[in-house]
């Protein structure tokens, strides 16, 4: 078991990582509980909330609120009727929400506990490897037709419970998810991190030890940054590495069709080529693309135009004053932000896009 | 002109009180915006939009959203368009959003402002009285059908700017609404401040002056309890004195039906009789009666049981594991919280119901 404590501006909270996490939820909640509601998805439902409510106080009043799995789930209409549901329970300001799930579902959770009676208690219980990223960190939120968490809060869970079981019956395409954050972690923090993660084969079962050692590392690494930033004035926007593209083609696809990761992974090669393009950076691109393609990654970027896809990233919510600003690298471990103008953002994906499709 | 500096756990911000802010507003803000929102109601667009519209940079890009007046607009789709709104102008993270009106545009537009890009700056502009309560504390939030202001956030603005001439123009019953919690404020404080309160005569045109001193003393008792006690563990409560009631009748009542002031009115003439009943308090009953009848408050309770109220309390959510707390005052300027059973709460409640009505 590994334990890793975080601080915020207005909490402190601890990460569990390990195995067998699930069966004793009871022994790691902070304090007393007399009313819990579980929030999840319909695939987590059916594997993991039986195990769940066994676990808990047998004094406190439980119930569960399904959503259907998927990005879609992040909707205004969604987050009004689990509050609906809050209510009906009903829940007090002394009550807790779980959220029993991945990326999406801490999302949703976090953001419906940070506005119910203006904020109650919640804990994370992610099942997914992507969430070792989105469940440390503060953000929740839901998403907007015209962009994802454009609606939201900075918002602390009371502890983060990652059970290390959860993630060997995930399918492939998830598991590539979580492993591109995991590799952004680290790309923007040190070599040795980065080359041990790109020693990983994902087609085969990862030894658990390999897989709560990656995690434990990319934690601590966000853990880091969030704690000095927590409301992403400065460096936190370095977690954004890869996600300027990433996102633009998300939301161009249509959530759903391609996972985050994986665009994230096709966002961390644009950002290799820019850094070296733009700063004279010497990176792994090839060392990169090659671990995404043995892995299966998608590196295909879709039928839009250059021009498309940067009218996207001037949406994004990061853009300040419409001009996009991308997290590059000056070596491994070393990120910068650099504003970049539409003219030559357009130029440099037109490279990359033509690089990459032939 | 008047200046108050309050302080949060997350910035520090300034309150403005005086005339004539509302043609100068570039001057009190704390920062350079190059994108500002207006988010306002139909009646307080007509008097002032065009007038703050001017009074703004020329350099920044202003445009206004304006929703129904009334509290029916603290609604889950209001909130919806004006985020929608937000992303359409397009705001971006160092935009800003001011809130021109009563307390429920400072509710909408701050909790729009809250979670936008999970929170972009807003600055309050306050057209009632009952705005010298709302616009100072930081709570933000909308309505849900099932009870009031039960989906928010803990957001400060960056700054109060209270033009005192905006005041002068409101109807009777706003001028009422907003006096109870000036009433409210002198009743938890200090007996001089109430008794000088309680001679003002609502029915006539009241003095600048006068109305200046008492709002701003109101602020300052107001902002001394927030200081204490952001998130309302402790002593944040005692500034519901008189709520517990009064939100369970204008919600039996439906919101729009009574103003908030008359029905905390009404609330704190519950409370003084459960004082001097529970602990046996001397307080000036009769002479609030008085005043509140000699300014035309309603006084009669609506035609709902004692029973059905203390149903309706038990949903409010200050009440924890469905126990009511009401405020109470040992004496003036000594107030406590009391956990009180359904069983005894039915039968004050019967008593006083019988004893207004008589």
């Amino acid at each position: 078991m590994h334990k890793q404590t975080i601080t915020t501006s207005t909490n402190q909270y601890d990460v569990f990582i390990g195995k067998g996490i699930l069966g004793n939820l009871k022994d790691y909640l902070p304090k007393e509980y007399r009313n819990i509601l579980i929030i999840t998805d319909t695939i987590v439902n059916e594997l993991y909330t039986e195990k769940v409510v066994a676990s808990l106080p047998e004094e406190a009043k439980v119930s569960v609120s399904i959503v259907p799995s998927g990005e879609a789930s992040k909707s205004i209409e969604q987050y009004y009727q689990l509050l609906t549901d809050a209510i009906q329970q009903p829940l007090d300001r002394k009550s807790l929400i779980i959220a029993l799930g991945g990326g999406m579902i801490g999302d949703l959770a976090g953001f419906v506990a940070a506005t119910y009676m203006r904020g109650i208690d919640f804990i994370q219980v992610p099942t997914t490897i992507l969430a070792h990223d989105s469940s440390v960190g503060g953000k929740v939120a839901i998403n907007h037709p015209e962009g994802k968490n454009l609606i939201g809060n900075f918002y602390p869970p009371q502890a983060v419970l990652y059970d290390i079981d959860t993630l060997h019956s995930l399918p492939d395409k998830e598991i590539r998810s979580g492993y591109a954050e995991v590799v952004k972690h680290g790309f923007i923090s040190n070599h040795a991190y980065l080359e041990d993660i790109l020693k990983v084969n994902l087609t085969e079962t990862i030894d658990s030890n390999v897989m709560t050692d990656h995690l434990q590392k990319g934690i601590a690494v966000k853990a880091q940054v969030v704690e000095q930033d927590e409301k992403e004035s400065n460096i936190r926007k370095f977690l954004n590495f890869g996600h300027t593209l990433g996102h633009a083609i998300e939301s161009e696809l249509g959530y759903g069709k391609i996972t985050h990761g994986e665009a994230v992974a096709i966002g961390m090669l644009f950002a290799i080529r820019v850094s070296e393009q733009m700063l004279g950076s010497k990176l792994p691109y090839e060392a990169l693309y090659n671990w995404l393609s043995d892995n299966h990654y998608p590196l295909d970027l879709p039928s839009k135009s250059a021009a498309q896809l940067v009218e996207r990233m001037k949406k994004d919510k990061k853009s300040e004053n419409a001009t996009v600003q991308m997290v590059l690298l000056r070596e491994i471990g070393e990120p910068i932000t650099e504003n970049i103008s539409d003219q030559k953002l357009t130029n440099l994906l037109e490279n990359f896009m033509r690089e990459l499709g032939s």
